[in-house]
């Protein structure tokens, strides 16, 4: 009878989960079941020991034929960069597309969700994501971006665009917002239905060729995106070129790349979005000076700007604590800010969700 | 002295190689020496067998801090797939850029050598690379494209351009002509040096979601590319709409798709290439049609096309064989084609250097 009932909860199971959105093409592993677990399978059959890394580390049993196999709790929304541990050694799952994050190709799981209509493909016009190389001068190197241009860029050939300078976190690169971000579907899709201006958004590449993220970094960072990427942006392509036409945010090391270079340059941005992130309260050397720079020039910052935009994915963002000290030193001087959050801690959930909002506001 | 010896060889080797550029930024193996040699070195302590699979397995060896190391033979140039074989299970190098290969996202290395400078990144004009969602109503189903547009393509509003539709080969996708085939490079650095007229290349995916590639995968691609993807292209991008502006070429599988879908539509297509590729001798249900049709319509072929450009990888290229059969029978029904090798096999080195030899000829 138990039997029978074990047999039965099987086949169901078997019968509503799917092959990950997320998986190359014809994977049949890792699946998501109607409730939001996810089930890896892989062929090990020598391996010792064969871990899950979601963030929350799994143990993988291992079946007779050699498949190691594991059913892991109900997964939240969205992207989940995981990886697998095979007798020590993390790396990316064969079945899956791999996305640059954790400074490596790391793999990463779709959960589908009631509420993932946002960024669906749909039948509506469709931008291009184009892969742009470029010479930094600042750097003295090549570099690319990524930038989405949205339907009707080709066509309508007297138009000008506004431009939204988007930034990646740490560990990924420009490629973060085209691939995991889902940027173009979300633009498309609001651009559709009429809840955002068609615009432009650079995916620009963040990493700064040095040791950490101080505040040399910071300042060549801001000169990059000043004396490379704006100028070669607006040399090329057909935006609009005042502060009301252009927008900078960005997720955790982005969002302080934002608020470093963002607030120097109110007079070229009159939108900042700052997503996940806030100077750390315990590096006073690099958020002194900013806050210094803050309290000087509130009053220009606060003309300026027709959105400073702060969310947090929520009390479980490793970024909250520090979002919070920064807010209240906002509050002391002033400044003028939007504040949100939404659950899903410090992951690509929350920024796709953040991108979805802040676009909403911008350029109108 | 010997020990001495030993010693010295080693510093010198160490002096002279460098990381792969076709490492993850800042991974500092594998790397390459002056002689070409590839030196793999992973840790992975607890791994029982670690092997290096680049065609050719090699075993590697651990050493007493958990590092695994193989140094292998002198590798030919350019760009070759490869996994790491950890106890038993092959997997993408987490050191890697990632490529999709071998019908998952595998390590790729890049191995410099003196004739590489035709896609060196330079100081050109460079053109676009752009990711192109459209809506397939053959396949019913959302498919991706990526596209070339040279450089001035967003300037000259009013020209229109050439394209060339280029095929990736079997387990490959539309990414492999922009990523493994380095399309943008070599085609910028060549209109550079007019020694190719600018022109659009378009990577379409040419997998068809179907059992294995028989004939009707085969018709089904010529129905996707015809119905759904020139169209798209010629509708929404400023190209040329003659014979004469139209190439179709491709590797492998989508050399045969070349063949298939070029050679009855000759009326379309003034230039074809084939690389790599060849009806399998021991399918006589696939290849007797095709043959079948050439004889009946040779004069309309060898009128038609101004460029049949067939390319082999070497004797070594598993594909030679068949392309030395079919080639015979193309001379019986004394079908116009030029034949030309490089060596390498059956790998993106020649498949590179087949495009840039194929796209001086084209559209002149």
């Amino acid at each position: 009878m138990l039997l029978l009932l074990l047999l039965q909860v099987s086949i169901c199971l078997a019968q509503t989960s799917k092959p990950a959105p997320s998986n190359i093409r014809g994977a049949q592993y890792p699946q998501i079941t109607s409730d939001s677990r996810a089930i890896f399978k892989m062929r090990a059959p020598d391996a010792v020991k064969v871990q899950l890394d979601l963030g929350r580390k799994y143990d993988m049993t291992k079946n007779s034929e050699g498949f190691w196999e594991v059913t892991t709790d109900s997964l939240t929304e969205g992207f989940h960069y995981y990886s697998l541990i095979i007798d020590g050694v993390a790396v990316a799952d064969p079945a899956s597309e791999t996305f640059y994050g954790m400074s490596r190709m790391a793999s990463g799981i779709e959960v589908p969700f009631k509420g993932d209509d946002y960024y669906a493909v749909k039948d509506v016009p469709h931008g291009d994501i184009r892969i742009k190389r470029y010479y930094s001068e600042v750097l003295k190197s090549w570099r690319t971006f990524y930038m989405y241009t949205p339907a009707g860029y080709d066509q309508n050939t007297t138009q000008k665009y506004p431009v939204l300078y988007i930034l990646h976190g740490g560990g990924e690169d420009q490629r973060g917002w085209a691939t995991q971000g889902k940027t173009d579907l979300i633009i498309d899709n609001m651009v559709a239905a009429k809840k955002a201006v068609p615009m432009i958004v650079v995916m620009m590449d963040g990493n700064i060729p040095s040791r950490g993220f101080g505040e040399e970094a910071l300042n060549t960072f801001e000169k990059e995106l000043k004396e490379s990427v704006i100028p070669f942006v607006e040399k090329n392509y057909r935006v609009k070129t005042d502060a009301n036409s252009r927008a900078l945010a960005g997720l955790s090391m982005g969002g302080m790349q934002t608020l470093g270079a963002g607030l120097k340059n109110t007079q070229m941005f009159a939108y900042l979005g700052v997503f996940s992130s806030g100077w750390w309260a315990n590096q006073p050397d690099l958020s002194n000076p900013q806050y210094e720079y803050m309290k000087n020039n509130a009053a220009t910052i606060n003309k300026n700007l027709k959105q400073f935009w702060i969310a947090m994915g929520g009390k479980e963002d490793i970024a909250y604590q520090n979002c919070k000290i920064m807010l209240g030193k906002f509050d002391e001087m002033k400044i003028k800010y939007s504040y949100s959050e939404y659950p899903g801690g410090h992951a690509w959930p929350v920024w796709r969700n953040n991108l979805y909002n802040f676009a909403q506001l911008l350029f109108k």
